[in-house]
């Protein structure tokens, strides 16, 4: 790489913030505008900011934080960075459920077709195994046949067919989550509980959704190890989804120990068959049932979240 | 520039230890060990390490600070990166003063003579102008045919010749401080006390002296506009300096306004020739006599300070 000074010292006209001020401000404690946010967000993804100068910044947020506003135009601003589904012409509320991820997590493949049975869209756009986590992409993988690499376009149309449809991100999704992600990568920037927020938040929020249903995974399995950790990070993605004007809830589960009691992509597959049969391992499927009450209620399809756990009679899985 | 992961998942083979760990480390308040710091300034002045690393590392060390020791292993990596000069040849003590800078502040040009006059080698690499202050070396250039651009080996001649030599930074001295220098100024990480210290102790011991004197300008026109931050900064050089071997006194020095009457390169030299002559303005005659007494005494010319400020009655100019 050249000499940096090089790459700043003629920034190009469109530049009328200054990327050094930002990152000092952020730096010293202070607040940027929602404005100074989406140049930053937007300039970096069209590589007019250099990765050293994003480092610095993604540095400080870290250490200093984020207001409510900063996140919100920091989520909004990665969520625009691409495109954002319009499912308006698909009847009813269109809700989503996301895991912060653990072993033996396996819940999205059991909820997506028991949610979409009761008649609620489920627009899952899912992740691959981060960490010593697994990943409901390459659980799906290990179905023969099964083809995670959907346009969007296809997307919608098994949507619509069968009330579900469950993809891998693609290029359109967050570009700036995903140059962002691969610079906190290397640069000790993703423990970020407001970086976190922001990434997952923009990726969820492009799919068109209505309502989110957050799974915060806390313990010695998950990424937030303690529960204050955990509670911080679902208070915030809670905020800045209603912010955005999603309905929003986040249950924080444990996982000091694998879910159920087959982990491997497989195995898995396997254990939520058994699940939705009616069978598998009880706490399998006490997540399971929580987290779809909630969908339920969020959905307007039941009256309580207590009558939405009763919903599961009525499902024809 | 390509994906910032790729550079990273193929570490060469000589990297034993793992920026990442290191950035993370200093990132949540942590202490790195002296090999730990000079394994990051080696990497990255010899490029194994990207800048974006590097950026996120220093913002970590401007926020959290540093110890005494990673400061004395910063500024001994950053020391060792380049060529030491060794001037035992050359008999006495070889004493050096090195200003933060202000404008209007011309000192060195009558204190590296007035110093050498009195037996007391001399060996000044000096700066250009920085920020709104000037610089040695501007001042010097604009005496006709003056030559800042002496080899290493050429200055020694002329410090054993003249008791004196003020020339500009080779690229032999402290080439890390050069690299961190120019990714510090285009990512916010200038204004760490910390880095300051290392980046002009690196440079200042190349020079091979014994003692330094240093000038901590403080106030509206200095670059520590506060008292307390300029004895912070004067603290932190006096004991990494010490650390190392070196007799070290700081003063700090007003720059609430000009130092002398006149301001801009060839008239500061003019009003140092008039000060040699015995005039010139009060306050310039103050610090350059202070200075010059805590060097004398550095250097076992005189037995007080007291002594060192009437020393100049003797000297030849």
């Amino acid at each position: 790489m050249s000499n940096p000074s090089a790459s700043v010292t003629t920034p190009p006209p469109t530049m009328t913030m200054r990327p050094l001020d930002l990152i000092r401000r952020k730096r010293d404690g202070g607040e940027l505008s929602s404005d100074e946010i989406q140049f930053l967000v937007r300039a970096y993804t069209n590589d007019e900011i250099p990765d050293y100068q994003m480092a610095a910044w993604l540095m400080a947020v870290l250490i200093r934080g984020m207001t409510g506003p900063e996140l919100s135009a920091l989520t909004g601003a990665m969520l625009h960075s691409g495109e954002v589904l319009d499912l308006s012409d698909i009847p009813g509320a269109k809700i989503d459920k996301h895991s912060t991820g653990g072993v033996g997590d396996k819940t999205s493949l059991i909820i997506a077709p028991v949610v979409a049975a009761a008649g609620v869209a489920v627009p899952m756009i899912s992740g691959r195994g981060l960490g010593h986590t697994g990943g409901t992409l390459d659980k799906l993988q290990s179905i023969p046949g099964f083809n995670i690499n959907l346009s969007l376009s296809e997307f919608r149309r098994v949507l619509k067919a069968c009330g579900c449809g469950l993809i891998g991100q693609t290029a359109e999704i967050a570009p700036a989550d995903k140059k962002l992600y691969a610079l906190r990568d290397v640069t000790a920037t993703v423990e970020s509980p407001n970086l976190i927020c922001a990434s997952i938040m923009s990726k969820k929020l492009a799919e068109g959704i209505d309502g989110l249903v957050l799974d915060v995974k806390t313990g010695s399995g998950a990424f937030m190890k303690s529960e204050k950790d955990s509670v911080h990070l679902a208070e915030l993605m809670v905020e800045t989804g209603e912010r955005m004007g999603k309905k929003m809830v986040a249950l924080i589960t444990d996982m000091d120990q694998p879910l159920g009691l087959k982990v491997g992509n497989a195995l898995e597959v396997e254990e939520c068959i058994e699940a939705m049969k009616g069978g598998g391992p009880g706490d399998l499927l006490e997540v399971s049932i929580e987290l779809s009450a909630w969908m339920f209620f969020l959905a307007h399809r039941s009256p309580s979240v207590d009558q939405g756990r009763q919903n599961r009679a009525a499902t024809p899985v």
